[in-house]
């Protein structure tokens, strides 16, 4: 992608109403535009994290057999009262109002009810079970703080897969093998998750666990030990700080935390009043046990900001970044004077040539062509926009035969050749 | 895929609140869930179908420029209030309501007000223009009328681009290249579609140009030339069946048809009020000239099925099927009695066999495992679901060493080896 045409511009500061690290960064690298609070659009730079993110969880999803579909956002307030929770969430966060024929509709934070009713279609018998299913949606709730940037949102894109299950033995199984796809899904965006234990909230009195992980921006916090990783969220622990764990008698620690992520053991909560029922080996009608696992996409973006970024941007994991390569030429490129044959610049002509290299070998590469900002203009964009690899093509990379290569970690960069280049980004 | 593990089942009827063919035939076949008139969930198959069609939007929209990115549903008053917008569209069909604290927002129907807002941030010179920028975002319409299945809906996935002009000029330039992918989306989904002039409604006092698919299950009726493909939506044309066209003087003939998608030239109809000037060479300031093309995904795949479908059941283009064969194993599969050494039947072996063979050489194939239904059912669903090639093992084609194969479109299939088989759909 060439940058002088990229929908988006970096701003040279943080728009004065962002108080969170990952929104202010967001905006200013022009990944996201805020509409209201707690609403952002995704820009073209921000669109291609997101899918990034949403790859990995999709492969994750699809490892344990999840099937994907995609539910709706509109729902009828009939479904929500047969489980009570019309009247629950509409006090708060359910978005609830009337269309233009005076019907009640909703907007959909969670989709228990309308899983739990489809699936009656599809599951009759024994045989029909397990099933596992899960969509990228885009959710509303209407919170009442949402000052955290794409940590909490009112409208937000995530992930939510549920369970189908004959038994809850068959449920635990299943929810230790979403556990594990949590972990390496975690793991992969390079961030550092603690498994706490967690009250169920709306959704059930067991113990759920939470994804946490360890930052200031984080809305919760938890007791955790270092040593063996037993961790429980503040609002169920009677733990509390310097306690010995209960489980390795290592010290207590706290720490505010994020979470990117849960998973629940419904149980029968949702089948029942659903009326979702199995007939079993013997022809005895039982409900259906259910499990529920959710990510938020934007928040998981925003949390890898917050821990991979410095004072000066963002500093993206391969695996999430919008880039992998930023390309900058230097010295005027285009808009340097021609040589006596009317031929472009040389840094204008190495710089299409790395261009071309780069995208030929199928890098992901965002290309500085721009010809009316200055080196410090660039860098400052490069830095604030976080690709892992900084190239830079100016007069003394052209002089020297090579190419000027940096990692957004190092400080400074090297000159190197096209073929060591290549070896290190592909 | 293995059928017995899909996550939605076929009904050997369609739901008595149906009327449109696509909505009977695809809730039929498992594709989709209705919750509510104009409201439909998509289940494993119905997704398989839609994301084909957006992987083959979303290359004809990259391939003219175009830049992703994903925008919000929610929408500030304000924001609308500037164009006029909030008023006309509250009366009907934008959905409106007051969140918990009393602030009014909207569900967007489309995206020309909050484009130009976010592009303040993006075009301050000619330098920055043309812009391309497009998403794959939900849509709300509070619909009076939604009785057309997939038509018609009031929750829909829509293609939206917006385009960022100096001039009209340059303008028409991008349109004529929209109407070129336009068109070959339209074909690439082996639809017919005439480019019909028609009136901007809400956007615009200019033609537009909508993309009209002949069907019974249209709203719209068109005047047109078959001939030289002059068109008119019935709405503004001053022709009538039997005039001679306008352009070549052919018999001019209507018909009822599916608007598939539409092409605006908007001017500075929302840059003005929105404020978007950009500066020319010589720093004067002028308004941005915009134009916006949409595409309803779930119309489109809508459109498919009345298009390509007969009393059976649905007959996919393989450009939108949702798996490319439908294997299919008979005479009891893994219910028939396993040999006297205690091996599986000889069909359970042959099916488990060309599945592997099949996902081996990457082909989509659904395959019928199941060992509780008859042939007539097996065959039955084949029909319903549409794939377009069905394959059929049983004893008699293991005899004959070999698989029964037949497109969807012949009556009666034929035993052919595996070399052949492979060579066919691959």
């Amino acid at each position: 992608m060439r940058q002088s045409q990229l929908f988006g511009k970096t701003l040279r500061e943080a728009p004065k109403d962002e108080v969170a690290v990952n929104a202010k960064l967001l905006e200013r690298g022009g990944f996201i535009y805020k509409t209201m609070a707690g609403v952002y659009d995704y820009l073209p730079l921000g669109l291609k994290v997101l899918e990034k993110i949403r790859a990995i969880v999709r492969e994750e999803m699809n490892s344990v057999g999840g099937q994907e579909l995609l539910l709706t956002s509109l729902q009828p307030k009939e479904r929500w009262e047969k489980t009570g929770r019309w009247e629950e969430l509409g006090r708060e966060p359910m978005y609830q109002f009337k269309d233009h024929s005076g019907r009640e509709v909703g907007l959909a934070m969670t989709h228990e009810e309308a899983l739990a009713e489809i699936a009656l279609r599809s599951i009759q018998s024994y045989k029909d079970l397990p099933l596992y299913v899960y969509q990228f949606q885009n959710k509303f709730r209407d919170e009442l703080r949402a000052k955290s940037g794409l940590i909490r949102g009112r409208e937000f894109l995530m992930k939510d897969m549920y369970s189908f299950h004959r038994d809850e033995k068959d449920l635990d199984r299943f929810y230790r093998i979403v556990d594990g796809a949590y972990k390496k899904i975690f793991k992969r965006c390079d961030l550092d998750a603690y498994v706490a234990e967690a009250s169920g909230g709306a959704f059930t009195k067991e113990f759920t666990h939470e994804y946490q992980v360890f930052s200031e921006a984080g809305e919760d916090i938890i007791f955790y030990c270092s040593k063996c990783r037993y961790a429980q969220n503040r609002e169920i622990s009677s733990m509390k700080e310097g306690d010995a764990c209960p489980k390795c008698k290592e010290m207590v620690k706290s720490a505010k935390s994020i979470e990117v992520g849960n998973i629940f053991k419904l149980g029968t909560k949702y089948s029942i009043p659903m009326g979702l029922l199995y007939s079993d080996e013997k022809g005895v009608k039982k409900p259906v046990v259910m499990g529920s696992y959710g990510i938020g996409l934007g928040r998981l973006m925003a949390t890898v900001v917050e821990i991979h970024s410095n004072g000066l941007g963002i500093m993206w994991p391969e695996s999430t970044a919008p880039f992998k390569v930023h390309l900058i030429v230097l010295d005027g490129g285009k808009k340097a004077p021609p040589s006596k044959a009317g031929r472009a610049s040389p840094t204008a002509v190495g710089g299409e040539k790395f261009y071309k290299i780069l995208l030929a070998k199928g890098v992901e590469v965002l290309y500085d062509d721009r010809d009316d900002k200055s080196a410090g203009e660039k860098f400052a964009d490069a830095d604030l926009i976080g690709a892992p690899w900084r190239a830079v093509v100016s007069e003394k990379t052209i002089a020297a035969r090579g190419i000027e290569v940096k990692k957004r970690s190092e400080k400074e960069g090297k000159i190197i050749s096209e073929k060591e280049l290549l070896k290190r980004v592909i």
